[in-house]
Order: C-alpha cells, then sequence, then structure tokens
C-alpha cells in the first residue's frame, strides 16, 4: 500500500469456470485493478455437495486468496455464498454473489414477483428466498432447480436448439407463475443468457451475478471502503485451477474473450 | 476365511452412483456375497479430472476398502479405472471395467466395428481403443465422449423425449461410421440403456460393463481365484458415501431396485 491506494489484486473464486463470468464483468468494469482467479475444479462442482463440505472447501479457496495477497474476495460462486454469508475473514472484505443480486432483483422488479435459477444446493438452500424477504418481507420468490445448466454451458451450446428446449423445461412453471424478473442464480448461468432471455420472454428483466457485484464494488471504491490500484505498468489477471485441464483453459479463453489472462497456473489449495 | 470360503464382502468404487449399476448386476448374479460400496460423492465427477487426480483419488479408494477387509474390488467406475490398470493392489485382486467390457464387445461384434461411449476423461485415454486393438488389431474403434449424459441419468430424465434428443445428436455420427456394437464405456450410461437403445436401434448389439464384470467375475469364482462366502445368515449390502446428500440416496434406493442396501454411511477417505 503506498499513498492513498492499494496495489494489490482481488481475488475470486469458483469450483469452476462459472465465476469467470464474474471475473469478466469486474475486469471490464475495473481495468485498472488485477485479479487472481481460483478455479477448484479439482472438486467441482460444489452444486451437488453438502453445506459442511462446500464451506470446507470455500475456507480453503479464501486462505489461499488470503497468501496470495489480496485486498478483498469475491466469491463467484452462488452455492459458496450460500455458505459464507460472513462480510469478511482473515481481515479481508468478503463479496457474495447472493446479497447484491437479491438487492438488484428487488430495485428492477415492479410486481414484486421474482424468480431464482440455480443448481440444486442453491435452491435448496433458500438463500435468495430468504436475503429478498430480508429486503423485502412482502416480495413473492419463485424458485427452480437446473442441474443441467452447467454441463450444458461446459458443452458450450449455448446457441443450440436443444438448449431452448431443456431451458424452456426448467422455466415453464415458473413463467407460469408470473414472474417479472429473473435471478441467474448460478455464475455459469450468464453463458446461456442468451436462451433463456429467449424463453423467459422482453417482460421477464434477467440479473447477473457479475453485474450486480460489480454495482457494489463500484460504491465501495467510491465511498474509500476499497482502495484503488494506483501501479501505472498496468493490471494483470492471474488464473489458478486445482486440477489440469485444456478444456477449462479454452473455455476460459472464450468466457473471458476479449480480456486474455497473463499467467495460467495450476497449484494444490486443500 | 473357513474352510475353502472366504466370507469378507467384495468391495466397489465409484465416483458417484454411476457405479450402483454394477453392484446391481454383482448383487443379482452373486446372491450369496456380501458387498461394500463407495461412491467418492465428496470429489465427483472423476470424467472432468486430470490423470494425476483420478489415480490418487482412486487409490485412496482402494486403501479405504481394503480397510473395511475385502476380498477383491470392482473399479465401476470407467474413467477411474483408465487410471488403474492393474489387476491387483495391496493383495487384492482389482477388477476395471475396461477389459471385461473390451473383451465382450469382440464377442458380441459381427463386422468388428465398434462405438465407444464415455466421458471426455475416459474417451481422452482411450482405453478402450488401445485395449480392443490389444485383442484384436484389426478391429475398427469409434469413440463419441457425452459430456450430458451423466447429468441426463442424476437428473432422472431416463423416459423422456428431451433425453432421445441428446443420444441421438451423441450417437448420429458413430452410427453414420456403421457400427454393430455400443460399448457403454461410463457405469451411468446404464440408466439411459433406454433411450441408447432406441437411437442406436436393432442392428447395434449394446455392451454393458456390469453384465461383462459379472461375467468375468464368475470365471474367477469357478476357476476358484475367488472364493465363495459360506456364511449362512445372508448377504450384506451397505453403501458408503464421502459426503452427505439425501439425492443420491434416492437414487441409489431407484437403481438398486428390487435389491436393498442394509445400512448407508458417510466416511472419509482423504
Amino acid at each position: 500500500m503506498i499513498g492513498t491506494g492499494d496495489n494489490r489484486p482481488i481475488g475470486v473464486f469458483d469450483s469452476g469456470i462459472g465465476g469467470l463470468t464474474v471475473l469478466k464483468e469486474l475486469a471490464e468494469q475495473f481495468p485498472g485493478e488485477s485479479f487472481i482467479y481460483l478455479g477448484d475444479t479439482a472438486r467441482l462442482p460444489y452444486g451437488s455437495k453438502s453445506p459442511q463440505t462446500i464451506r470446507r472447501y470455500s475456507e480453503q479457496n479464501i486462505s489461499f486468496l488470503a497468501r496470495m495477497n489480496v485486498k478483498a474476495i469475491v466469491i463467484a460462486c452462488n452455492t459458496a455464498s450460500t455458505q459464507v454469508p460472513e462480510p469478511e475473514m482473515q481481515g479481508l472484505p468478503l463479496y457474495n454473489v447472493i446479497s447484491p443480486g437479491a438487492q438488484r432483483a428487488l430495485q428492477v422488479s415492479v410486481h414484486k414477483r421474482i424468480g431464482v435459477l440455480g443448481t440444486r444446493a442453491t435452491i435448496a438452500s433458500q438463500a435468495y428466498t430468504h436475503k429478498i424477504h430480508e429486503l423485502d418481507p412482502k416480495a413473492k420468490v419463485f424458485s427452480q432447480a437446473c442441474p443441467l445448466f452447467v454441463p450444458l454451458a461446459e458443452e458450450g451450446w449455448h446457441s443450440d436448439p436443444m438448449t431452448n428446449l431443456i431451458v424452456y423445461r426448467y422455466l415453464q412453471k415458473i413463467l407460469e407463475l408470473e414472474i417479472d424478473t429473473l435471478i441467474l442464480g448460478c455464475t455459469h448461468y450468464p453463458i446461456l443468457k442468451k436462451p433463456i432471455g429467449l424463453v423467459a420472454g422482453n417482460g421477464v428483466e434477467l440479473v447477473d451475478s457479475g453485474e450486480s457485484i460489480a454495482r457494489w464494488m463500484a460504491d465501495d471504491f467510491e465511498s474509500g471502503k476499497l482502495k484503488k490500484n494506483t501501479k501505472v505498468e498496468g493490471s494483470q489477471i492471474s488464473i489458478f485451477t486445482t486440477d489440469q485441464s485444456s478444456h477449462f483453459n479454452e473455455l476460459a479463453l472464450q468466457i473471458l474473450s476479449p480480456q486474455i489472462p497473463d499467467h495460467f497456473a495450476v497449484i494444490d489449495v486443500s
């Protein structure tokens, strides 16, 4: 830390590639900042695991990023966010995706009828429902687990009639409940934003974790809670995974484009 | 061990629920035997992980089953089988699914044009191709990774027009290559045997890991390499997982039906 700036990078983690949609958004919104991304690919997916296991893995990821000397940590994984509600840990501010997503949904929803899509674990936790009701007890929240969305996103079938059919299958029931806002409650889902938007139609506003969290961080930079990088030599994006995978690296480049990571490496966090 | 029998159970492991299709087949073929099943659900799926990680997890699973005093270990997971080719470990006979599946495919194939379906890791390993060519260098082998089959099986959509469409998408190319035999190279895939059979048609013989491995074990019981359980109080099926999941338990009961496990428990193998 020199002067009023803070040149440490921002840490971002997810179980796999999903959180890269959040990283991309943050890197675009804050081009002066450096980022360290951790994808816990050796243990993905988190969405089908128990609360205790998800909490343990998340704490190990946070410890790894803390050792990498970050200034803040973004939990770019809805499943992990449900198990780590604390605003800080190890002296570092933590940003989880639930609160910004819930707040944003209430801002854009006219009739306060909100749908939530997520993994089985995120939906079972009812984290969005509880957070939305904490902010507005009268809002109606309808949830739907969509276990096939992550493998579809990872298969790269985002512009495919098959994907439209599967999206329709999952959305049919909650659309009948006349929601006007739909939270993409998994960081993989923005990869499927096009088919989800197509099926949901113009009358439904999509709320994306990456965009919501970027708004919160912008406020914290504004208020001085977070301090800006003042280095002149430009920002860096480093990507760490817990398992080797050429498929991950390919997908990462696709998702982050036009951003290009400076560094890829495999590490062990357990 | 009393007399010429061996009353120890047979150990079976997989990353998740898939290996239960193998356990079911073995329990039906060998009703006098007891079984200990280990589903490494905290770390599933193996199909997208690196060879080193898959090998390490498999060795930990084998050590756990060895500590449970089993008389043989069945690697009921194609992905793990590709990384553990040894015929024995820790003094115990190991049965992997690759060799029996490859041998069976060559037995039933008339024109020696064989298709292999599997996870991304199994297909990338070319384990079936190498094993088939070892047994018959002239056979033609065509492979197709089907990353959506495991989540479809776990979603329980086995009798669903959507699943037929996805199966068609994956099979289309290898069916055009005029295969007459198709190896279900992932222990989850027998759950989708109906839609796969529907798309492949009558001219294509499906080879299932559970059935193939049961044939090998029957030979080993016959030859005396494996000794039978001589206990009179009946056989037992115990199921261990590395993570708590009510969804797993429900699916396990469905897959094993009409077999009913005697015991479910959560343990740590790492």
